[in-house]
């Protein structure tokens, strides 16, 4: 009996390359998957099961796990207002481990004993995606061809058609990947430090010229309603991309560490993630304390991370996961948001639990809770240990 | 003889009061001092100083802070990408210390019994002005008659009124700070949670419709270029702050933590530093390493926190900044900055120390300084603390 | 009527002089509070009940908070590993806010119209108690005669023996707090930088000259068996103090930053808190993850730090223990310590979720879950960074 | 002619096994280097020179990098009070860069085509090691032959007298490092997580059985005096251990993440180290503010963790010791140390730059720079943002 292989396959030349090569090369029967992370219609996923279908594959499995991946992942980036080096919402990195987990999943239902993947040696979806398998599938080896092999593109489309398999394959200039959590392009430009990626390598294009208010309604962190309306926080995720992206909004190009030590650069469309983490964050501002802020803003940082840097399942996840969940109980309220092109505002907000009460004093104006000889103490005694230091330091200077 | 008195002295209706109140109720002799960090024109300090003459001041004088300010302060804010709460440069907050300074200064030099000021006792600048005065000047009494007495503007326009200045005293509806790093707006709106700031309350209006490219030099951290012409750093900031305000560029709100303990918001505009440091960061994020510029935004935080508290005397300061000056050696380079309507982007950088190079591999494209098993074992390393404690913890469920 | 009080009491001086005086010169019913922590026998609770009578306080009450001290304080401490500046197990602080909180409770119960404790003006409790009572207690006064009065010790007993109370005041040389957390010992020596406090100002004698050793067992990182034998957390600190302070162990002196701005420093003996906190991080080092313990650290410090500045009811202090409760979910197993004279250490340890398990290779012996190619290949993408940097640096120099 | 080979040689089996290997199955010329980090003396260097000979290495050089490892490396621990895990002072992790930074200038000198060490696949040694050689000579190619063999210790020695060389080599049951910052002592009862290295395991004996004070001087942070005497920071770490080595002071089991994931256990003996960073960080809290102290133990924690795992190159590093020279700069002054068998305390210290200064109050008796009134201010203003907190969140229960 032949041995099985369970291969993560996009429809992209390097996973049509890897399913007649390990039939053909490593005599495997190819079980082929992918895992809709919010990037996919229901057209495209057909088109890719005909295609693996075609190439040889014993099984196609389309994998939905938009809602886990929101309740597992994306939930907790927007908790965290994680945006890392202060740009980016981790629209790709995010993705990787909830795709590796589906698929980790499908080989313990087949039972297979290799898994395969076809990540290049020069990324870091090749690191994401071996870690898990070797966490969580250690009894599988794992296989990736295109690193093997360092094969060139002509060599790829040489060997399918030799096999029979003569699609067009064109090449496209960006690299795009689309997902719940925003859409990246990378190519040409992105490979430089400097130099735009051109409006048209965008899915979505510019359309709106005015200005338009959404009001967006959050229940204990979470995006629950638009204008009133109640929606689940996926469909409102999807709702706020299809929107926003007519205004441009949420475009940015992220510059950072790769897992492999380089620096790396892409742009992004995350229209939603960056409307739905300033709107939160603004709610935060008024709802939590300041010691509250602080450690959500270090234990999210690192959150996010860990999670770029493929360790997701890192204990310290789950702890600061909890501690996350916790700072999210009073987290409810409207925000105001303002579209226009290029351009969104985070208006203000309303909260039963906003701590900016005029019950307690307007800044500057009035202070109902303690009187200015109270502010005179205050300072007198928040000044001490200053005090202390410049005398002593005067004395022996 | 009369015992003297150093008064922080802008020209508004509090500080005006506090003249004849000092000099008829505290029998003193009233020194009247105006410290420009830049928010301030030749014109209007002359006004300024003919209003101080005018209510009867022993002496007015006017101190050019701005030099000291930039060098002293707004550098490191820069050097630090500081934004309070991922928003705020501290536009007001982070003069108010290099204020205070001046006038101890002049208090020293006038050999003062007592300095005043003009706050009352339900904002953060009567403990900022307090605590320098306390730490840098324990000898000299503080006296701060608005907070003391509490009086409405009403009286105190009558007690003016009553000592022979009939001045016309319009409430304005917004109160207004401006300075070398940005402009704040409060009042009305501001003082609720929610509600927007009119366009017209701003000091600048929105008069550009186009899209305008700029190219922004830094050396060693500090910005000392124009489209290639030569600038100090403060021309630089002025002349951002007059291209980039036509275009509505760098307007938001801060929420945040007073001193005193209750939640405010504030409205800005600040393009000048909303660019520079989003341009500097960029440039840093191709030049630090990802140690670096983690330990750089820990330690900025903190900087812009205790600045933003009124400590920026606490000797940790000065040990922060000598770590941000060290980290600068390298920050050289030039960053490609868009205008828009209510919007800019940095666009990409140039540097002889850019760590992004093509010599090393392109991201996603190729690696020329490891292999693809070298990657594998890199993962294998990197699992294994992970795939001990799952296997641990299998064991064990 | 007339208007209630409720006097947090101790019996010592400044306490018993509060009761006549709150009486007489302040015409209020006076209703006696103390709180045990773990640092009064019945007997001297009872000697203090009867005091209080003597003084005629209108009711006394005894409040047992042991048992809440241990589990809403003592038991995040020792989650934490918290010690103070690296040394002190916050013995005194810790203890505050559990007897505040109890007196708030009293309060509510008499529905009394005034708070009263025996603070001076010159230390940090004083700020403990009057913050608990201005957030949990608002509606009442707080009253500190000892604070406003700035009494001589002298004219306090001269008080008491005018309305008749001619007790005997000795007064000790050292200032003694004892609780289930430790004993502190301040005074004379502990005034100025240098100097011991003699072995005769603590409470235990070293009487003990061998070795002796003891294996705690905890579950879900409380302490709950002592060489195999079941007790409860709070059975077993106390059991520990009796049996290591024969050896002298867990004496130190703590120097630190005071609420109110100044250096402090004491003495203090805390056996037990520091022999389950080093045997608790023990078990810890061999269970967490590297950053797990990086997290708890971090968050942990802070804990320790607003407690001892009287945040304990800071929101964030939930958020925190909820973050540690989750990270002790599997710090279950066994520690070996063993005693001497001044000094005790911890051996070793044994739990079914150790990391340290010889199935994955010894330290420095083997590793069986890699090869030394992979190890090569994970140096050569860690070194890769700054490989780049010193290249780039090299190039440029 | 023949390639040339540096070899990190100890003249222990496996670095003895490396010479007749690479010369013999490489066909390499041999340059033994030993590089004296404070663990050798002038005998044993002579000893192992000869040794290097008799095996055939065309030359051996001795290299002493003592003061160069204090200057760049244990001033820096010291001056950050680093111990890993709150245990051990990096005896070992802190000198492998100095040892490999000594070998890359010899392998420069020489010219060497090839760098060899003789680490196996299974420790931490060979990361710190590879990466250095990867970053500072990366035209040199490393050779491990231990590791790519995997060899028996008899395998070794069957190798070894086949080619002539039949020395005596017995295999210690511990393996011990030592060197200016301590000595480390693994095996057998270190490899499990429990049990003790036995007395006679340790170096240095226990032989002292009273008490014994010393008075250490730092001046800037730098030990240089003892009782008075001035020593060099050398002269005076190797007086300390020779001194507390007799009571066996700095003992201790360090348990720790190893870079390759494991976790590693070892036992170490470092008098010196631990007194000398005890003694510091009470200057320290005497001479810093708490601001000063917070910050120093972030950067100091992540300096020793970095140094650690090998990547003391890490220009981040340099930053964070421009960082601690700055906080050095009035850490001056004496301490008082207290030796006992097994356990040192530090009594109490003296300096012109102590915050804990009478003339500012005293702790608990009497504050001179503020009144009792002002504290009631001041813990009114702390206290607001907890009232607004728990009314707000009492009006919404």
């Amino acid at each position: 009996m032949k041995q099985k292989v369970v291969l993560a396959f996009s429809g992209g030349l390097d996973t049509s390359f890897c399913v007649p090569y390990l039939m053909n090369e490593k005599g495997l029967e190819v079980h082929t998957v992918i895992v809709n992370t919010g990037g996919f219609t229901d057209d495209e996923l057909k088109r890719i099961e005909q295609r693996a279908k075609e190439l040889g594959a014993a099984s196609h499995t389309s994998i939905d796990a938009v809602e886990e991946y929101y309740q597992k992942g994306i939930k907790y980036l927007l908790f965290g207002n994680v945006l890392k080096n202060d740009t980016y919402p981790l629209s790709v990195s995010s993705e990787r481990f909830f795709q590796a987990m589906a698929i980790v999943k499908e080989v313990q239902k087949i039972g297979a004993d290799f898994v395969a993947h076809g990540s290049t040696g020069a990324g870091n979806d090749q690191v994401r995606f071996d870690l898990v398998f070797e966490v969580l599938a250690p009894q599988v080896k794992i296989l990736a061809p295109i690193r093997e092999l360092a094969l060139s593109r002509q060599q790829e489309i040489d060997y399918l058609k030799e096999k029979g398999f003569d699609f067009s394959w064109e090449k496209s200039k960006y690299s795009i990947n689309q997902g719940l959590w925003g859409t990246s392009v990378g190519g040409v430009e992105t490979l430089k430090s400097s130099g735009v990626v051109p409006e048209e390598a965008f899915p979505s294009q510019v359309i709106e010229q005015g200005v338009k208010h959404l009001t967006i309604g959050f229940e204990q962190g979470e995006p629950v309603s638009l204008d009133g309306e109640k929606m689940s926080p996926v469909e409102l995720i999807h709702f706020l991309r299809r929107t926003a992206s007519k205004f441009g909004i949420g475009r940015d190009v992220h510059v950072g560490d790769t897992i492999i030590g380089t620096k790396g650069r892409v742009a992004f469309e995350a229209p939603a993630p960056l409307i739905l983490i300033k709107a939160h964050h603004l709610l935060e501002k008024h709802i939590l304390t300041k010691q509250q802020l602080y450690w959500k803003g270090q234990l999210s940082n690192w959150y996010g991370q860990l999670m770029h840097e493929a360790l997701y399942l890192e204990p310290v996840m789950r702890n600061i996961e909890t501690f996350l969940d916790d700072t999210q109980q009073f987290v409810t309220g409207e925000v105001q948001v303002e579209l226009r092109p290029y351009h969104f505002a985070v208006l203000g907000c309303e909260s039963v639990y906003d701590l900016m009460n005029p019950a307690f004093g307007e800044y500057g104006e009035s202070n109902k809770s303690f009187s200015g000889q109270d502010v005179v103490g205050f300072t007198k005694v928040t000044a001490n240990p200053l005090k202390i230091y410049y005398t002593i330091h005067k004395d022996n200077d």
